[in-house]
């Protein structure tokens, strides 16, 4: 094994000698001092190389090397109260493991991000991009925690389906050898047939829209989380959302501070997203957007504007629910007491990022289920495995499924959710 | 919220009055007394219904009740040292939600694997089925647990992309806003890039290969873990294999032995996985076949035979390093001290199920990866982005790739890697 001390390790060793590898952050030289901040991907420490100290050659090195070459730094750990770690690095080895062909595509200046878009398998290594993805694994750890800690079973849904959950529209189709299949949109319907086995489960895996959404809010492929319990029901599902999304955040802030605060993210915003959640219906919406440039007809979906003016009025998200169920996907479960509403609700994320989460109820009925494949013109033979799921110890289902990307843009406070994928995907690229 | 009482819980609510929500899992009446077993996914319970002691239409619904029915069952929990759980449910009202529209179709009798795989969303319901997926989740989560453990970083890699890691052949494509798009094989040059931004990563999630073996190894869907570390080398990724596998192992054991016991699976064999795992370089391997069935000249790769020809002769799982440079993918690092082999390591699995991970340490070398990639016929401009990771910053760079439904298979002691997904896709399926 290579043998290699990681910096996020280092105040526990100070007075010794170790040995960091990684790469050159920032770099100014002073003389006969030159010092060099170095990141190894867990954390950033500041090594100072002295002339003497180190052999000539190793200092010019030291003081040419483009940013972003890897290296390999030999030197004695001090503690130092004004690092940003309380450690530096005196340097007594100098090596440069790669250099860089060229100056770093990435400097100081500001880029447009369709470069940033295009480079970024190195724009990854930046400050924020990297903040980014260590809040995203820590939202799937504590969200998979949440969940397995309250009897849920995680369940892998296929991607691959003979037919499209809500819909034919906006489906990736794939020849598979020979026969076209569609790629999942959601893994929902799978969810159900496991929650008849399992009880309480969720799949947590890619899903695939084929919008062509130019959208702050829209990528062609994002991560979605999709619990489904089975004889839940609206109420349960609420508490399922509120409290596992509180659980994430919480989370966030206890582990991934330095990230937020790299991001600039107002901690104070975070630290009010506690269950309960403020629960409003539709109808109650509606009266509240009437006389705003915001109103609109009873039946219309909400957009951007109404999400928006809701979520204003709450200092952390809140569940809006039955909406009227013309726009609402065909398995949803009309409320009994009003069967123009959907027992649904979705989670509106405050400042402005919309809805992250949607949910609710499906419906059990057998016949209510055929007439809306029916009316809605889906392939029913695509179906008929889904109906079995009604024919067979039909039972009262709910769940919801949370767009990850979407999640992680809230949380880390960023201005389109493609900065809250490694490599995202959208209408135009599917590069790098 | 819908009360219900979960079958888990009971052993703490003896003397209770409870209610559970679940399924018919078997019945038989004798007399005045019908026994049911219930299940709701937490687990199976005898529920006692006493003629007399529920209305006489209770009574006659219990007795009719076909399996699989879904049911509500109220009760008292009396303790019984005889029962399963060590309770049973005195019935004092049974009502039938929903009641199968016929037969359930899958009855007590053997079924033809077509039909099980055509019935998948139903069979899931029967114990070996819920056993493996319970495993499964186990397995998953496990390993992401000791990753998350030992300082790496989950990140997610795209499913779109717009070349292939290890060759054009087997690519599923996707009609992406009319432009060809290919569905990933390996996240494993993602996890690349991202090891230079974060030290130690990983993704796990699905990946395709559209081949035509219809072995009981192969799905065309897979889900693949695939750690990826910055400056390790071959030593240090072979030690990650066997921690993280024998810490999967040893959490099953630990959490779900009642479906290892369901699966009939030799607890003893799976008590033997413990690191370290014995190590065989390829051409000590080759000279252990000598003169067997198995036996190969020099270059060609394993196949079934040799795998279990050589894990046969081992208690757990082997680490087979070094094999020849000609059949492996393009990426990895030849030996410097012999550069006709790789410095690469397949894990196999004891009792015949073969190679469930693959890594190994990468070419850090621009002008030698050029030139692969030219040799091979590879699409260099859809490689540009990876090239620059040797470009801007090279290191050395480990890791590799487990394969969910291979390992979970030899964990569970099943058939076929197909029982290992909760809805496997294979050269013939996309249903349901």
């Amino acid at each position: 094994m290579l043998h290699r001390d990681f910096i996020r390790d280092l105040p526990q060793k100070v007075g010794s000698t170790v040995v960091v590898r990684g790469w050159i952050f920032r770099r100014r030289t002073a003389g006969k001092l030159c010092f060099i901040e170095v990141r190894d991907g867990s954390g950033v420490v500041q090594a100072v190389v002295k002339k003497g100290a180190v052999g000539d050659a190793e200092f010019e090195a030291a003081d040419k090397v483009q940013l972003e070459s890897s290296v390999a730094v030999t030197g004695t750990v001090r503690a130092d109260p004004r690092a940003p770690g309380g450690v530096e690095l005196s340097v007594t080895a100098f090596e440069v493991v790669s250099a860089c062909i060229a100056d770093f595509p990435l400097g100081k200046k500001e880029h447009g991000i369709g470069f940033l878009m295009e480079e970024r398998h190195l724009y990854l290594r930046s400050r924020k991009p990297t903040a980014v993805l260590r809040i995203r694994a820590e939202v799937v750890r504590a969200l998979r925690e949440w969940l397995d800690g309250h009897g849920f079973t995680a369940v892998d849904a296929p991607i691959f389906t003979p037919a499209a959950a809500e819909g034919t529209a906006n489906l990736f189709k794939v020849d598979y050898f020979g026969e076209p299949a569609f790629l999942s949109q959601t893994g929902q319907l799978y969810m159900e047939a496991a929650a008849q086995a399992l009880g309480k489960v969720y799949c947590f895996g890619p899903t695939f829209r084929a919008e062509k959404s130019k959208t702050r809010r829209h990528l062609t492929e994002f991560w979605m989380l999709e619990p489904e319990i089975a004889f839940g029901d609206l109420d349960e599902v609420m508490g399922v959302m509120e409290q596992s999304v509180s659980h994430a955040v919480a989370r966030v802030l206890e582990r991934c501070r330095p990230e937020l605060e790299a991001l600039g993210r107002d901690l104070g915003k975070l630290e009010n997203v506690k269950p309960p959640f403020p629960r409003v219906s539709y109808d109650e919406a509606l009266k509240v957007l009437e006389g705003t440039p915001a109103a609109i007809a009873w039946g219309e979906d909400f957009g951007a504007p109404q999400e928006d003016a809701i979520s204003a009025r709450y200092d952390r998200p809140v569940l809006v629910h039955r909406f009227p169920m013309k726009i609402k996907a065909f398995y949803m479960r009309p409320d009994p007491a009003r069967p123009d509403v959907a027992l649904g609700c979705d989670l509106i994320a405050p400042d402005g990022y919309g809805e992250i989460i949607g949910g609710g109820e499906r419906s059990s009925d057998l016949a209510y289920l055929e007439g809306k494949i029916a009316h809605e013109g889906l392939p029913k033979a695509a179906y008929e495995w889904y109906l079995d799921l009604r024919r067979y110890g039909a039972c009262p289902s709910a769940g919801f499924g949370l767009g990850l990307e979407r999640t992680v843009s809230w949380i880390c406070g960023l201005d389109h959710a493609r900065e809250a994928a490694a490599f995202p995907r959208t209408l135009n690229r599917v590069y790098p």
